[in-house]
């Protein structure tokens, strides 16, 4: 694939300014993109690479002043860039041909719509009902009950067990595990006994699940994803977790049983969530925290136990202060006290 | 299903207060439930739900008022409520038939029982043994020399290396891996030479293991998960560590090699145990804790790095106050200094 | 196997003090050996455990003093060990026999070199490139024009995902996945966008990764593991990351997208690294640090924030003195205020 600078322009609705006849074929980050490339800037922060950047050309907002090299000026700048990314996009396509492949093991009972495309060894069970346009790409077990929307697309080597609901749009990465059984164990004199999971997951519109997540099925009732979620690789999530829409999970984050995340809410890497809390619309926790109570909305929290972050902020930077001030206040106490005996001394007694 | 209020009485061995012609459809917690559903409160905490549930009757302990709502009493509500779970369970059977899926691959050296099961696409390897009862649902790996006890069960896409021994009544979930290789190295130069892992996972019966989890084989030896002893998701287990019986461990934990875990012990979810330390039989250690040093039996510790429980929640709530107490100090600092200029000034030097 | 203590003494290089006539037929670490086992010490830590072991003979360094039981001298126990460990390995082998299994899926367009060895289920994609002496163990996918280099072996149920390069000698352990989607998305109103992830992975000579770990396929350009690095399992690897040659990363840590991490790095369990940041050659990074600026070449850091590791201590020693530090503050503050009271009715104010 390759465009001129104007045909560019054109098609990604921008402004040119600077040599049109300019061949671009490819995208690439500002300090990566070579000769041939177009690059972009949507904030001032990266505006100094702009001088020693490689690029061809650069996709600006409006607010930047002209540069060196031939230009696009576009009022959303990353938007058009992603654009961009996908009229260059050379990767290979990875998308299972509409169909059954001949070694997919496909109960009969299984209802799928034209247009599904079933890689190699992929087992769809019992019950199972899939709309059109979704693929399974290789090695995907769907378990008896499921019901899978249009248009969705499971990577390889996904489980999803028995009764799960997965809306349209969904995107499941390799080796995620859906609606496996809750961790839920009652002491029962030396041991322990098993509590039934009976309930199941209900995964909404648009959302996009990480390769190796694990998403539990409830005890009874349902552990939902919100519609536009997005959860990156090796999450887990226990059973009984609502989560809203829109939310952002990053990795290896992990949410205790029956808690509810709102919507819109970021949740960084690495962070734990205990059980029973809430997390409000809107809120923020950075990676690694450790939320042990609830989360008010639009708050952002940090830390551990997670708490706001200015706060948190404040109490880290005091902590680095602490050696020192233990010094200070050990010779305090020796000040004070010289200041008792003169005191004594002086006062007679 | 559908029971009566006086047969689920009789079934579950409980007390019926009320009106024992209410027909009950199924179970939910105290908050989900509806109109033709019992549900149960186990401790106080939760009684004050009671006055708002829309159950149709409730389980309670011994020791509760009656309420406006038909009830059985009982003197173990939780377990009741499990046994109730059991009985409305409607959720589809993912078991596979008993016999062998054609799409299986099974080494003619291998030994199955009557009565095993294994679904579509399993691999099942030269000199294993299989204990009658036991399913494997679908594309589990099990390798050679591995052997299985009866009625275990193992969902889709577990692997098991080479000579792993898993006892009866095992529990496996989807994605798990048991036997991989320990992580040994050994710098030699520039780089590292890779320490052979040499020995194998022991299983012991009637534990259960989380999906997607990780435990490897011994560098010499066994790792061992000791009889009864539950393992959530994501969770990773080193070569050579040990596991007692019943002790529970929560998701996202890794421990380090060559550590041992008493039995009865609680690790809460995304805590990290260093190597070679050992945590006694019955302690505990809070989510996120990060245990450096061995931990007494009996012993809650939490932080890090991990410190009686008691101790660690006192340092967190003094951390707190500390950038006022550092302002404290300063002014402190400065109201001694006054002082002992006027001292200077009084005592005439 | 078995072998004289003076055999082994020869196939090790070793210098034989003692019985050489002694048979061994196994290799076990000092606390586990029993008779006709060798055990090692190579640090004198463990020295104390030499008086109690079971072993019938022991490899030790040559400032050792002669033990009561024979002995091998060498100028590297713990390499010596190694070499033991591989002559007594009794597990059984589980590399798939050359050729390709017939339950494997193999597209006419994929080119596998002589001496391939590919198991069952296993599906090789359109383009691949495969090197002689590799080994695919069973139900792993390579999708669309991958290429793996010779002689390496890949564990069951791995995936690669297109245009991945993997070099020689690299082993990929059960369940990993390489190559999935970077985790990236525009906001775009109320919801958010996805930016498409059209970079690729790249895998040099010698690297060995952990079961269960995903790395994350770059949005454009490379995410790269360097030669000889070591990846335990669980662990996350986003997008664009660049790590260098001959580091170790620990089980369950995560590093964020664009990091660069150098050479001979080691990152303990549970690490959490920030974005866009680097950690400099032979860096060192403690058990559940969290990263959160550039970490400088040779230097360790721990806790989080993560700081200099003996700054990071005394802080922690330090936090550990606060309770009882605002009491005394409180008691000096008193005792100020007593001062002050004293010196106005000596100064007559």
């Amino acid at each position: 694939m390759e465009y001129s600078l104007a045909e560019l322009a054109a098609k990604l609705g921008a402004r040119l300014e600077g040599d049109g006849s300019v061949r671009i074929r490819g995208v690439a980050g500002i300090r990566e993109a070579g000769e041939g490339e177009i690059t972009f800037v949507a904030n001032s922060r990266y505006a100094g690479y702009l001088a020693d950047t490689s690029a061809s050309a650069v996709i600006l907002p409006e607010s930047f002043p002209r540069p060196s090299i031939p230009a696009l000026y576009t009022a959303e700048p990353y938007l058009a860039y992603l654009e961009a990314l996908h009229l260059f996009d050379r990767t290979r396509d990875d998308r299972p041909a509409a169909g059954i492949h001949p070694t997919a093991v496909i109960d009969p009972g299984a209802r799928l719509a034209d247009g599904v495309a079933v890689g190699p060894l992929v087992v769809v069970s019992e019950g199972v009902e899939i709309g059109t346009g979704t693929a399974l790409l290789c090695g995907t077990y769907i378990g008896p009950g499921c019901r899978i929307g249009r248009d969705c697309f499971f990577y390889p080597k996904v489980v999803v067990r028995k009764d799960t609901s997965i809306g349209d749009r969904v995107v499941v990465h390799a080796g995620a595990v859906l609606g496996d059984d809750g961790f839920g164990f009652a002491p029962d004199g030396e041991g322990y006994r098993k509590v039934p999971q009976l309930g199941r997951v209900v995964i909404d519109d648009d959302v996009e699940i990480g390769a190796n997540t694990t998403i539990d099925r409830a005890t009874t009732g349902i552990t939902r994803i919100g519609r536009g979620s997005r959860i990156d690789n090796l999450v887990m999530i226990a059973h009984n977790v609502e989560i809203g829409e829109n939310t952002i999970i990053c990795a290896q984050t992990g949410i205790s049983g029956s808690t509810r995340v709102g919507k819109h809410v970021t949740l960084g890497g690495q962070v734990g969530v205990a059980g029973h809390v809430q997390i409000g619309d809107g809120a923020k926790v950075g990676a690694q925290g450790g939320v042990t109570k609830s989360v008010p909305p639009g708050e952002s929290y940090s830390g551990y136990p997670a708490q706001p972050h200015q706060k948190a902020r404040r109490i880290i930077a005091a902590s680095r202060r602490v050696p020192e001030a233990l010094r200070t206040l050990r010779e305090l106490e020796q000040r004070v006290h010289e200041l008792e005996a003169r005191i004594r001394e002086l006062g007679g007694t």
